[in-house]
């Protein structure tokens, strides 16, 4: 099969990237290289069934022509920090919204009906239910990053509904593992190499988060895909657990054989549209007979791991 | 108070233009007269308190301009028309989702924080639950319509957690009554004007539909006005009621004195992303004080009586 990563050249899109090439599918990967490496395609380059569009997503003509011949799009790209959205609003609008709507109309030009869509737990605003399921009460967005991520889903909905499509949207807990280039762990593991002694943290360090390993995320996408039905499909993304921002922080400076001094900003929230309490119901994917291998723990270690091994990723920020 | 109402020319905005001078209050109007009418502005014209801006939303500068000194926006301006979605699915996300976005960013260059929304029923996609509340489980969206005026609803909350605005979204069943000028009350009225012997109904008329009268709407908006609390709300706006398309076409036939054939394109739906039931559970806004005056038939022959006396609105589309 052939396949078209938008965002192939970031964390999770290039980990699929390897994933399908060693399963002898075709990948064309598009990416603009704003929060993408190029080393994480360094394996991929070396694949003959490989192919690179340097492009942004807003240029519909060569996205159109970049997406041509392949038959699924695995859809990653995004503005992927939240904490970011009030600075500036039109990020989430442009990236997430609008280009998403542009990647569907591509779609719909080449003859492509099916996509899997990389959404977030943050969709569910500030939840009533936990864990909370993917047929929650109709959510109010608390962040501009939900609110894209929902307006994206609806346009793919809508994709599906007017236009035939075969849709999935897969609302993900946080992602960890090998690759991982941006959250709080990344920010906790950067500033302690760069001052061992101290690590302030924001909120009181009990807000708490729930992780999944990019492995676990990447074989449930893969898991659905075999079994996808016509239409719209959303399933949620994580591990039946969560974790305090404490909890992160101790197997982190572990991990790293540190002892620092912690400080707090205090308060509930970590930053505003925080979500002091992401934790997902994923008993509707667990039923059709997926389950993670990895706990939060492990995620956060291997992530720690990759991030001391390749500090590159580091400096890069 | 300054009020700015985006789409004032249009059948709500220009119903509401006409009542907030009445009441004395200062009015700016915004519109592109792409779907709006002069003459719908008539009244208002002769007032000291009104002001028109002919302009785009899409034109952030000219918006800004003429937003400023005002101290609350009622946004109505949208792509109306559900129909058309699949034909022309760019103009649901231009001028629903970033017009909303660029009225929202106005408001911030201006430092307006207050906005009443004209969202829809149709938010709920194909509901499980009649009639639909607030808090129904979360939809699957069935129109580029509905996922349009989701993504605007998202987009007005995540300001409200952002950046303090006060914003309340109204999901509105149809709007029927005098300036009513889009749907297919609308449009039945016309072909029989044109053709008084026979009329094609799409679907097989058993269709359930709901309907609110203008002032009634009105009524709500502002009497959840007087009453809003910071931060993001929505509340449903229709009657405890609901018709079939069959009614309609009785109560209009018998308005206009005619008795034509009636013909039956069959199937559920009347046309592609069409909710074949929107019927919203009210106890939310009748809980604090509000209920419709009208029916829904005496909401039908209004609007009937209203473009029989007005015949230069049909023939303008």
């Amino acid at each position: 099969m052939h396949y078209f990563i938008t965002g192939g050249a970031g964390f999770i899109g290039s980990t699929l990237v390897d994933r399908l090439l060693g399963q002898s599918h075709t990948v064309t990967v598009y990416d603009n290289f704003s929060t993408g490496f190029h080393a994480f395609l360094d394996h991929a380059k070396l694949h003959p069934g490989f192919r690179l569009v340097v492009g942004d997503l807003l240029d519909r003509k060569a996205l159109e022509a970049a997406m041509a011949g392949a038959e699924m799009v695995y859809h990653f790209s995004a503005n992927a920090d939240v904490r970011f959205g009030t600075e500036r609003p039109d990020k989430d609008l442009q990236q997430n919204t609008v280009a998403t709507f542009t990647v569907l109309e591509a779609m719909r030009a080449t003859g492509i009906q099916r996509i899997a869509f990389s959404s977030t737990g943050s969709i569910y605003g500030e939840p009533s239910i936990f864990p909370t399921p993917e047929d929650a009460p109709f959510p109010v967005q608390t962040s501009l990053y939900g609110a894209s991520k929902l307006a994206c889903e609806g346009l793919i909905a809508a994709y599906c509904e007017g236009f035939g499509f075969q849709g999935v949207a897969f609302r993900f807990v946080s992602v960890l593992g090998e690759r991982y280039t941006h959250g709080h762990i990344f920010d906790f593991c950067k500033r302690l190499l760069d001052n061992p002694a101290t690590l302030h943290i924001l909120g009181n360090g009990k807000q708490k988060k729930s992780y999944i390993y990019v492995q676990d995320c990447l074989d449930a996408m893969q898991f659905i895909e075999t079994k996808a039905q016509p239409g719209f499909e959303v399933y949620n993304l994580g591990v039946d657990d969560y974790i305090e921002v404490n909890d992160s922080v101790r197997w982190i400076t572990e991990t790293m054989g540190l002892e620092p001094t912690l400080s707090y900003a205090g308060g509930e929230r970590g930053w505003i549209g925080d979500s002091p309490f992401i934790y997902l119901d994923t008993t509707k994917i667990r039923s059709q007979g997926w389950s993670p291998k990895l706990t939060i723990r492990q995620g956060v270690e291997r992530t720690i791991r990759w991030l001391l091994d390749n500090r590159w990723a580091l400096e890069k920020r």
